[in-house]
C-alpha cells in the first residue's frame, strides 16, 4: 500500500479541487491511500460517504504566500503543510503533495523531511512541453537554489534522468546543459565544470543547449543552475501567456470577418493552449529529498491535481527514492 | 556630418539587403555619410550611380560563424568587420554596424575600438517588445559576458537608462533587476549586491522583476547578468517561435472550416508576428565601447537594416558616448 500525504489547504481552489481530484484518482489507484490535511469539517463534507482509502487529519493553520517560508514552517506547527510533512518524516505517509507556495514546500522538504545522504541541495524539476511530441522534457533546478555548484548540477541531472526513464518511460534520456553557446568551453566557471562532470558521467550527455532550443525537443532532461532555470521557466510561462493574450486581443479587436475566423479556429487555438498547459504534465518534483515531494501550481484545478496525484503514485511505484539513496550513498 | 561604418558582408542577405537599406536611409539622413566595407565590385554595382553620401572600401575577407572570434579578428586583417572597426578606431567613422556574429563583433569592439574609461565590460543591449505598448524595453547584458560583477550591472543599467531616455524618448525610465523573486534579498550574491547598488544610485530603480513579467511592460530597462540575460533572450525568441509554429501547424492540419478561419485571421496573426519581430526595434547595441557598435540579426532584411541604420544615426545625434565618457570617468 502506498500512502500520499496531501496538503488540502494550499492553492486557490482548496480544498474543493483537491478533494475532488482525490476522489477521482482513488477509483483508479486502488493500491493507494490518501491522507488529507486541513480543515476537518470542510474536507469531511467534500469527501462525503466515499471514505475508502481516505483518512482526514484536521489541522488549524494555513501557510500563505505572504508568510516567510522558513519562519512559517517553524511557527505554524499545526498548518496543513507542516503536519503533512511530519507524517512523511515519521513514515506514516510515503510522499507529500502540496499546492502551496514553493518556498514553504522547499523549507518543509529540507527541514522536516530531510535530504537524501549525498545530495547537498534538492532541485525543483517540472516537466515542460516540447514542439513535436507529447513527451515534454524535465528541467532541473528551476529555483530551489539561487547559488549552484557544478556537482549539484551533476546530481540533479542524474536524478532527473532516472525520473525521465522510470516515471516518464523515456529510454536512455538525452541530457543537456543549459548554457550560453553550444561549444564545450561556454559559460562561467560553474557551467564549464558542470559540462565536464556531465561528460565524464554515465549519463547520455548530448552537450549544451541554448535558451531558444528548449522547446524544440532536443533533450529529455535539461540541467541548469537554479537562478537561470528560474528565470527561463518563468519566461516560458510569461512569453506564452503574453503571446496568447495578444493573439486573442488581435482577434477580438479586428473586424467582423476576422471574428468569424476566430470562431472557426477556436478549437485549434484550444489545442495550442493545452499544449502549453503545464498542468497536464503533473507538478514540479523536489528531487533530492528523502521522500517524493511534489508541488503543483496554486491555481491548479481538479484535473491538474488529478494528474499530479497519478504522477506521485507513479514515483512511489517506481521506488525512485530508494534508487537515489543507493546511488548517492555510494557516490561519496 | 555623422559617419557610419557598415560591414556590408555580414548576415544572410549581404551585401544586397545592406546596400539597399543604406540607399533607402540616406534619402532621409542627409547629414549622414555611409562607408560600406566589403566586396568592392559587388557593392559598387548595387549602389549604382546613387553615390552621394556613400563611400566604398574594398576588403577581401569575411569572418564567418565558424571562425573563433578573437582569432578571426587577429588573422583576418582584411575582413569587412575588422577594417570597418579600424576606421572607427582611427576616427574616420563614428559608429559601427554589422550583421555578423556576436562574438566577432564583441571582439572587434573590445580589441579594436576599445572600452570607455571606467567601464570594465561592455554589455549587449537589445530593445524587446512588451504587451501593451510600442515602446518595448531594453535588456542588458544579454550575452557579452558569461561572468558578471555587481558593478557591471550597475553601469549597464546606467547606460541603458540613458539610452532609453535619449534614443527612445522614455522620460525617467523605470529600471528593474531580473531576479528570482520580488523581495530585495533575492538572488545570489551578485544579484543581492547589484540590487543595493541600483537602490543607492540615481536611477529610477523599481526593484526586482521576474522572468514571467518581462514582456508585461513594467520596466523600461531590465538589468541582468550576461548569462541569465542570454538564456532569457534566446528563450523569448524560442518560445515565441515555437508557439507561432504550433499555431500555424494546428491551423493547417485542421478541417476545411478551420482553414477558412485561418485565412480570415491571417492579418491579425501578422500583427502578432510583427509585434514580436525584434527587427523593427533596431539592433542590439554594445554599450560601454568608445563608439556606438550595433549588431543586428544575421537574417535581417532590408527593412530591419534600415531601422538599425536610423537607430545608429539617432545614437550619434544624441551624442550618448560623450555622455558616458563624462559619467564614468568621474565615477572612478
Amino acid at each position: 500500500m502506498r500512502t500520499i500525504a496531501i496538503d488540502a489547504m494550499g492553492g486557490e481552489n482548496a480544498p474543493e479541487a483537491i478533494v475532488q481530484a482525490v476522489l477521482q484518482a482513488k477509483t483508479e489507484l486502488k493500491e493507494t491511500k490518501f491522507i488529507l490535511f486541513g480543515d476537518q469539517a470542510k474536507i469531511k463534507k467534500l469527501v462525503g460517504s466515499d471514505t475508502d482509502q481516505i483518512e482526514i487529519v484536521g489541522t488549524t493553520e494555513v501557510i500563505n504566500d505572504e508568510d516567510e517560508p522558513v519562519k512559517a514552517i517553524r511557527t505554524k506547527k499545526d498548518s496543513s503543510l507542516v503536519v503533512a510533512a511530519q507524517y512523511v518524516k515519521q513514515g506514516k505517509a510515503d510522499a507529500l503533495l502540496s499546492l502551496g507556495n514553493s518556498g514553504s514546500i522547499l523549507a518543509s522538504g529540507i527541514f522536516i523531511i530531510g535530504r537524501i545522504k549525498g545530495i547537498a541541495r534538492p532541485g525543483f524539476m517540472p516537466t515542460l512541453p516540447v514542439k513535436n511530441s507529447d513527451d515534454g522534457f524535465n528541467m532541473i533546478d528551476v529555483g530551489a537554489n539561487a547559488k549552484t555548484k557544478p556537482e549539484y548540477i551533476l546530481n540533479w541531472a542524474k536524478m532527473a534522468a532516472y525520473y525521465a526513464e522510470k516515471v516518464r518511460g523515456i529510454r536512455n534520456p538525452r541530457v543537456a546543459l543549459l548554457n550560453n553557446g553550444s561549444e564545450s568551453d561556454k559559460g562561467d566557471d560553474v557551467h564549464q565544470e558542470a559540462y565536464q562532470l556531465l561528460l565524464d558521467s554515465e549519463l547520455n550527455f548530448i552537450g549544451n543547449i541554448e535558451g531558444n532550443e528548449l522547446l524544440d525537443g532536443k533533450a529529455d532532461v535539461v540541467a541548469t543552475d537554479g537562478f537561470t532555470g528560474n528565470a527561463v521557466l518563468k519566461n516560458i510561462e510569461g512569453t506564452s501567456s503574453v503571446l496568447i493574450h495578444l493573439l486573442k486581443d488581435n482577434l477580438l479587436n479586428s473586424g467582423f470577418l476576422v471574428k468569424i475566423g476566430a470562431l472557426l479556429i477556436k478549437n485549434a487555438l484550444k489545442g495550442l493552449v493545452s499544449k502549453f498547459d503545464v498542468d497536464k504534465y503533473g507538478g514540479a518534483v523536489l528531487l533530492g529529498l528523502d521522500a517524493p515531494v511534489v508541488k503543483t501550481h496554486g491555481r491548479s484545478d481538479q484535473r491538474a491535481v488529478y494528474f499530479t496525484i497519478k504522477q506521485v503514485d507513479k514515483i512511489l511505484k517506481e521506488n525512485i527514492i530508494d534508487q537515489f539513496r543507493a546511488e548517492f550513498a555510494t557516490d561519496k
